[in-house]
């Protein structure tokens, strides 16, 4: 499953086109980076003048190197590289990587220029990276070919910007953060960031998939492949505001996916979704310590008040909760510390530590050891008495035994933590000094802002919260996938996603220690459920034609007949009984327009309105209907939208007058399982309602979850459905009935 | 106005009791610091045991020095401390500062000595720091009574916790910052934080007050000192969440106070709150550069697509707006520009710095001169040509010829924003690099990370977004203040704080270059409202009685008689139309227990609903009123608390069923005049529904806004009031009526 890149990223030569003296050509850099490796595979260098270049003889063409090149590299001017794809299919070119710039970034004419070279690729048998692209790199087989040069690691980094691919990379070097593989994007007219994505999860070598992306191709294609990567997938990515999507659209001309859609598909699919590339860094930091743990109970502690009060609200700010800790817990503390400690966390040595370091120690220990704690977070001064210049500035003088005390506590402290899966995040003052890299190089990862540090456990946890409230919803139950409709899947023919990757455990970076991990996470359970087999097209996309479809799907609507005159009208009134709802049909904003009324009590007042209704609108048609018993329910939003991304996403949310207000929704790939939109409801801003306030009953939130999963299932099986909405649905404290809905064909 | 605290900044002569020549000690500590400026005034060393500290010749006890100490620092064991503060009044001295730890928050005996030795040294006419604190520097007269060293600058330090202050201190040195003052508050037990804001208000070298507060004292007072400061006051604080509540009072024994409140006094004050220590370096660095502005709209540049895109989303996240640029703009912005570069905003050099570092500059002169400009964030590689080795880690080789022209750009940027009070902010991956630090030095804060570049840009705009959405209600008009209730006020004899600050300009930080500065900033005009006068105390809290208060304030009500029999409820129904509301009164919720009967057509209804309510209920009184009509209106709530720091707090925000589901709430110090009232109704989430929506004409919020003005007025004027509530407040398309009202009294 997949494309074979192998000839991408351990290729058995090179050649690069365009390879030049000037160091202001871009060849120059790439033809420099592929001759780091002499030994590793023959390395071509072509100019067309000839000569030398970098001190070595240069070929004026493929051609003349007589010999069948693997990988060539085309750093060419822009009305050559068609000339040059073709030289190196020629000399059995199995990847390409073009560096060349101008096609569809630059419009439609450079688009039919890309998509004409990457079908010759193709045809070929051959694999083409970019165009517009600034090369690759692969250290595991000492493949060069992009300008910068990347510490090697365990990081796998995918990235539509040079600029931002170098940041990460400057800004990864502290933490000890290295790559396995660097790929420019580029245009991705052929190699995709999913196959590359693909290709990342098979790299033994690559134990985080980092990706920078403002086009994400097969969005839907790209979940999946993130939620079975089985290792964790971390995305930065633009375009929350407006004007970041202008920028992305002119930068690549990429099109740009709503931020609700992106975030949706990353909740679903298990990805970590960053904001910046210093995000993108304490988040990579975290991952590549390899502890992970579902639990967020969170213990902060320090030596001095202040930092572990800033710290437990960073913590909570990052959705972790910092719970007081009960007497057992307190009072085993209390064995390790001194009277004035505080223990019921945070913990506060006050200023214990400075007369003993070993209690830093002794109190992870402890913390660790409680049933009631997930996740350690420890803030302030620790790695000062060992500082002598490390960290944000110079240390203290500090004597050399509290130095020496400090050192050995942070090996007690790698030794507690090879005993169990809890994570163990530090924030220091001094996060160069011996004793905090003796932390990291025992995986512990340290920062020294206190917002970093607690971002960085949200991550391990697995419950990183990112933005608005309405985001953080639990986790699912890795169970919910199981919830998919049983019909087969015609698009994911190996079926269901969660059966291969379930129980998946996510391999530890290299270099760090190999430490064991709490129970299943995030990043190894997919949530991406298969879209169903497509139905036959919807013949009437009319009010009662939708109906038709979802109740044959098995969404309950109340008795409704479609009627064109008064005749009708009172056959349809002695089907069922009052009160009734007479809607017209046909008529846009039917709501807004005075075309629906509500309430009518009796045939006679169902005829004044539908004669009322029928001077002043003059619609071809009406439905009356049974109306139903508002009393104690919740009025709810359901709609399927289809990204041109990301396939059908569902909305789902507060209804009723406060909708567009509050805008209380919530989105997912579609189809819902069931399971999971229940947590989607249970997430709402507005759940209190579900839940009953001011005395009235709790509303039936399983009914209506399982009517959500029927609704998205039949929007997701009918592609010529741009659009389908059910509003309102109404939940009561039993069942769910849906009052209303219509559809717009794409 | 305020204490006189010369002789604690700037004494004649110094004394260290307590000073040792042991390290551990902090008296060794103290006393090291302060021989730092031997020639500036005579530094005396008490030690009980005499001999040499520091090898200096120690006094046994003050008394020994024979001649007067103005200044005595108390560095002893618990039990000898008032003896030392008695040997230190007898010696003259005018300030004490006290590190001696042990009282208030070791409990109440502790807080009981601490109150007597404070009285001791106020009836001496001397002033006290601590006790329990690390200590004060002053870097304006060389003064060094604190443990570690400061560099100077325009930063004056007040702080609750040691760590964060030494935390600060190691993050503000590669920006540039320095510090005017330290001062450690500990217990507060004299001098108060309030007398310390006042102070640095005065103290020239100071151009920004930095406080890390746990505990406000009256928080009331620190909220009008620091918005008649007449420069930026920056508040980091813990206790948003319960974990550090519960670590702040067992840190310092502090009171904490609800994080709305809080937010709602800076808020009102202008005091930029921040979360961490990171940000409050930060905004220090944003602030001390001087320029500032009251626009929003923000141009942000790159050089490559991919930062610019990031850094527009980090922007709107930080309540910027990025908006497109009119083709002028744009057509100016192509004249300097190539033709791939992108003009729309964000702006893209798209290589064009690469060929011509100058092109930078020129697109700032070009965003600058532009009227749709307000501010400009430069993001992304600039710096990185003049880079060795700065920055993140190791620069690009680059040609000197452009690391040449990178830095002349940047001392071109430095010359045109001389011209121009609209500040420039800076991400770049190389801050350390020579044409970075050419900024630095021009007053341009220069930031590594995306996100902190935005937050010190929407501080330096006077809009930062801290938090919720509903705190990033808009900026009050200075004349806000001018709408506070006529009354004389009792406490604040100095009449409104606007008069005294407004029209103010912030002095720019010593050392940044002196910028003009556009118009008023937030920083300068406050908002605090003097408390009224106190009203005779309210004889009758009951319901009536509330309402008779609120009604000679102004707050309109329906009619209603207060009824105890059949007789009266007959009479009342005689004296105004139906329909009637009957409610019980005395009864604890009321409405829950089916105390109030809305829609009693007439007078039957009403007396069916009597005896029906007076059978079940039992009830001593009844009030019979005229049902409002409730079509078209939203209704509110309005509620003030008596914070124990910072007085009565007003609460304003959407009643009804959705209040505690949704708790769309804002804050405000009360009494808050009726145009702060009006922008807090206008900053709801749920705003949308005043303005009118699906057809519903808007509401009169003026006429709310007035109403507001006036219950906060009441319950400003009434101290015995624990808490008043109108709720609901009804506000309709003409007019606002409160429909019920309750108090606690205290």
């Amino acid at each position: 499953m997949g494309r074979d890149l192998t000839s991408l990223f351990d290729p058995g030569s090179v050649a690069v086109v365009g390879a030049s003296d000037d160091p202001a050509k871009y060849g120059h850099a790439v033809a420099s980076q592929a001759l780091r490796a002499p030994d590793r595979r023959p390395v071509h260098l072509v100019n067309r003048r000839g000569g030398t270049v970098l001190g070595r003889t240069a070929a004026t063409s493929l051609a003349e190197i007589g010999e069948p090149v693997e990988l060539v590299v085309i750093s060419v001017p822009g009305a050559g590289f068609e000339a040059a794809v073709d030289d190196a299919l020629a000399c059995g070119a199995k990847a390409i990587v073009g560096i060349t710039a101008g096609f569809a970034e630059a419009g439609p004419a450079g688009l039919a220029r890309q998509r004409a070279v990457a079908t010759r690729v193709r045809d070929a048998g051959a694999v083409l990276v970019g165009p517009n692209c600034l090369g690759i790199a692969d250290n595991t087989t000492e493949l060069y070919l992009a300008s910068d040069r990347f510490a090697p690691g365990g990081v796998a980094l995918l990235s539509q910007s040079g600029n931002l691919a170098l940041e990460l990379q400057l800004r990864g070097a502290p933490h000890g953060l290295g790559f396995s593989r660097f790929v420019s994007l580029g245009n991705q007219a052929d190699v995709t960031l999913v196959d590359l994505v693909e290709d990342c999860a098979r790299h033994e070598a690559t134990s985080v998939i980092a990706v920078y992306a403002e086009d994400f191709g097969d969005g839907r294609a790209f979940a999946r492949a993130a939620a079975e990567a089985g290792k964790p997938v971390v995305l930065l990515t633009a375009g929350r505001g407006t004007a970041s999507a202008r920028s992305a659209q002119s930068h690549t001309g990429a099109l740009t996916t709503s931020a609700d859609v992106v975030a949706a598909a990353c909740r679903d699919a298990g990805v970590e979704l960053v904001r910046t590339p210093r995000e993108m860094t304490v988040v990579l930091a975290a991952l590549s310590g390899g502890a992970r743990t579902n639990g967020r109970r969170t213990a902060v502690f320090t030596d001095g008040g202040g930092h572990g009060a800033i710290a437990a609200d960073a913590a909570e700010d990052a959705g972790l909760d910092v719970p007081e800790l009960d007497a057992p817990t307190q009072d085993r503390l209390r064995t390790v510390l001194w009277e004035q400690s505080a223990v019921g966390n945070p913990v506060d040595l006050a200023g214990m530590g400075e007369q003993r370091p070993l209690s830093y120690a002794d109190t992870v220990a402890e913390l660790l050891a409680s049933e009631e704690v997930d996740a350690v977070l420890m803030t302030g001064y620790f790695g000062g008495y060992a500082a002598s210049d490390g960290g944000l500035g110079g240390g203290p003088a500090g004597g050399s035994v509290l130095a020496e005390g400090e050192t050995r506590a942070a090996k007690e402290i790698v030794a507690h933590l090879a005993a169990t899966p809890k994570p163990l995040v530090v924030q220091s003052m001094y996060p160069q000094s011996p004793s905090c890299r003796v932390l990291v190089e025992g995986g512990v990862p340290v920062f020294s802002a206190t917002e970093d540090a607690a971002r960085a456990l949200a991550a391990m946890t697995g419950r990183a919260v990112v933005g608005s409230p309405s985001e953080a919803t639990p986790e699912a139950p890795a169970e919910a996938t199981a919830d998919v409709p049983s019909e087969a899947s015609s698009e994911t023919p190996s079926g269901p996603s969660s059966g291969a990757s379930s129980g998946t455990a996510s391999p530890a970076a290299p270099g760090s220690s190999a430490r064991p991990s709490s129970g299943s996470t995030c990043h190894t359970s997919s949530r991406i459920a298969p879209l169903p087999a497509a139905q036959p097209p919807l013949r009437d996309p009319g009010y009662h034609g939708i109906r038709a479809l979802l109740e044959d799907a098995g969404v309950p609507f109340p008795p409704a007949r479609e009627i064109t005159d008064e005749a009708g009208l009172l056959a349809a009134a002695g089907e069922f009984d009052g009160p009734y709802v007479l809607k017209a049909l046909h008529v846009l904003h039917k709501s807004d327009a005075g075309g629906v009324a509500l309430r009518l009590a009796d045939r006679d007042a169902l005829l004044a309105a539908y004669r009322d209704m029928h001077a002043r609108l003059g619609a071809p048609s009406y439905s009356v209907e049974a109306m139903a018993d508002l009393s104690d329910g919740v009025e709810l939003i359901v709609g399927v939208n289809r990204d041109p991304r990301f396939g059908p996403v569902a909305m789902v949310g507060l209804g009723g007058v406060l909708t567009e207000t509050l805008r209380d929704v919530a989105f997912s790939l579609a189809p819902v399982p069931a399971g999971r939109a229940e947590e989607l409801l249970r997430g709402l801003r507005t759940a209190a309602l579900l839940a009953g306030v001011r005395g009235r009953p709790a509303v039936d939130v399983a009914a209506a979850a399982a009517v959500i999963e029927r609704i998205t299932a039949v929007a997701a099986a009918h592609p010529e459905i741009a659009e389908l909405e059910v509003n309102p649905l109404l939940v009561r404290p039993e069942g769910a009935l849906a009052l209303d809905a219509r559809a717009v064909l794409g």
